[in-house]
């Protein structure tokens, strides 16, 4: 194979997380030990700054600050949601890579960014352009098939856990009986940030919160609900209730979306509310209401080790995977077979991601509905293990910003 | 001065904080400093567990366990909300210190912890039983006066500033321009809370998180509120709000109460929320609130080292205080003159703690009412200093409780 000559881009989209930049780091530090890579670029906001010609030269960033973004939560270079539709769009893309010799795109991101790349991969091969294009996951929500978990899932759920498990040493030393807390976490479709809330109670400790965690896998049903939440006041003097935002009932439809935005897309929110009115009216007890919000893709004080490692880890694999001629993949998460957590890195075809969602597996979820099993903890423990040693300044957390040097625009604007 | 010899009993009470149980610690191994103090109890749930005469020998624990309550949440002893109000109450509760040869009695709490001691020290008096009462400040509210801030407050103002920072960081990056952050936090009075987060925010750099701060002693007006947040927006792209739970109107009252609970006092909770919908019909933006709640008392995990040194200093102050024959005072936390921060302790009068809440200062707060000047920047920025070394386990933090080892109740039961 004849060793492709150019430089590399690298966007990020969707919902931030606290590793994003970590594989940012990644991709930056390991395209700099190969010389066929010869400009490292980054695209302001995803593909929204590819459009615009918006590229800035992360070579020229400090050293400090590439190393730096291994514990800056967000998406140092910009994130977007824009899905690319138009034909023309596409067309504009592959320009602006022709403009700057791009041979390698790097995306970090979930399905949306995952269509967008592979659709200007094949404009490329259509026209002849040479151009290898490989995905880097990113989600909290965990729902990527394919791989064993995403970047970002880790450190969102050391954060809830650690949350739940503060909140309910709280809930202990009011004094008060019968407190039910009620603690919402993310996930529109998939259970996993929920169920990852269970690693704060160590297994057959019933008396351990979380007391009863509701999954989007499993109906709800509000009589069980207030059954559920009857049962453990009669053992424990209180009750920690976790539960996703997307909790639906048994016809599928949510049990709780706020409103609509502007594109009538659900806006999530509002289960925890749910919740407790069922509490106060059904059960007669006094509940209260965390509602985790973004706080949980971006608490990079507590991001867990192993998932920051991970996320370069899987930035590096991007650049060698390329480098060595492979294009239109995703980089996965392998876990080894060993009782001993080992995670590698392989490639999935882009293509197969398109639509599907993980969801967490009916079987690793006890039978009573609202607890996990053995295996679910096999899974997730070794995810949240180890803490980044975020630099302290003046008492807060410390992230860097990029300094972000503008690469010369060469084409005419463009009107997305 | 005679030595007084006997025993010693250590209650907890008020909403939790994230440094009460360091206090604890202090009072734990400065009381087994002293040969006149023989027996170092606690009672559980404060007040509540010594009507019920629910006593538990703290020297019984392990050092291990006293060493971990520095870096424990919540109230290792059980807290409470009980006001004592009945003559028979306080003859009660003398009852039970006579039972046990209780000399001395250290209490950490708020307003209602400090009345009840007071009380009780007063019926001492009368009946001629040498008592030594000692308060402990703890509020995260740093409303109470005498002392130059309170145990808890530090740590409170670290996590809520720490947060702040980390959600700005995700706003940032979204790439959604005219995106409203809304940070809804404690204090129903004062606004201590509110302006700690504006130590994310360095001094002089308007772009830095957070932009505007809403404290409850400046009156709240909405179209001011929304002329904020415009101007904010048209040169920021994005903007941080921080708004206090007991925000007033001109008239003093509070602008969003949710519910009043069962005895009629204010719920509070719903200022985040009253803000998004200005935002949304008066300024035409996108909003989102992150209402960080109970967390804002219970979030160990990044406990201020200063404010939990201090929280341990004050307990071993309050018992030399109580040895060397002071009685009726409460600690106070007093700051050096010189520019460099130190912290010694001193006591005041129980008495002149009762009804007296200290407010924010309005000269620490800038003409626009919606930021903080040098002078709160000054006092606040030592308080959230060092982190406290939580160890972690299994990914998580781990706490201690305690082996709560009972004292054998010589009393009949009492109906409270």
């Amino acid at each position: 194979m004849a060793e492709l000559v150019g430089n590399c881009l690298i966007g990020q989209s969707g919902g931030p997380s606290v590793v994003n930049n970590a594989s940012v780091a990644g991709v930056v530090s390991e395209a700099l030990n190969h010389g066929c890579v010869e400009e490292v670029y980054g695209a302001l906001n995803g593909v929204a700054g590819i459009l615009q010609e918006d590229l800035v030269d992360l070579a020229a960033e400090s050293q400090q600050a590439i190393r730096g973004l291994r514990h800056t939560p967000g998406a140092a270079l910009g994130s977007c949601r824009t899905k690319l539709k138009k034909p023309q769009d596409f067309e504009r893309a592959l320009e602006v890579f022709k403009a700057h010799n791009i041979r390698y795109y790097f995306h970090i991101g979930d399905g949306d960014a995952q269509e967008n790349a592979a659709k200007i991969s094949e404009l490329a091969k259509a026209q002849n352009y040479e151009l290898r294009v490989i995905g880097i996951p990113k989600t909290i929500d965990n729902d990527l098939p394919a791989t064993d978990h995403c970047p970002g899932y880790g450190s969102a759920v050391k954060y809830i856990a650690t949350t739940v498990k503060e909140l309910a040493v709280d809930a202990e030393a009011t004094g008060t009986h019968d407190l039910v807390t009620i603690v919402e976490v993310m996930g529109r479709n998939t259970g996993w940030l929920a169920a990852g809330a269970s690693l704060a109670k160590r297994r057959d400790h019933p008396a351990d919160a979380p007391h009863l965690v509701y999954v989007p896998e499993v109906a709800f049903v509000s009589d069980k609900f207030a059954e559920d939440v009857r049962r453990i006041l009669k053992k424990e003097k209180h009750c920690v209730v976790v539960a996703g935002e997307g909790l639906v009932d048994k016809d599928g439809n949510y049990v709780a979306v706020e409103t609509s935005d502007a594109a009538g897309a659900a806006q999530f929110g509002g289960v925890g509310e749910f919740l407790k009115e069922i509490v106060e009216t059904q059960v007669g007890a006094k509940a209260r209401v965390a509602r985790l919000g973004v706080a949980q893709r971006s608490a990079a004080h507590l991001a867990s080790k192993t998932d920051a490692d991970e996320a370069f880890l899987a930035g590096q694999a991007a650049v060698k995977a390329a480098v060595n001629g492979e294009s239109d993949k995703m980089v996965t998460l392998v876990r080894g077979d060993g009782d001993h957590y080992v995670c590698e890195t392989g490639l999935t075809s882009l293509a197969e991601l398109a639509g599907n969602l993980k969801k967490l597996p009916r079987e690793w979820i006890n039978e009573d509905g609202v607890s996990l099993n053995f295996q679910f903890y096999r899974y997730a423990t070794p995810l949240i293990q180890g803490e980044v040693a975020v630099p302290f300044d003046n008492g807060l957390p410390s992230f860097v910003r990029l300094a972000k040097d503008p690469v010369d625009k060469t084409l005419p604007g463009y009107e997305a």
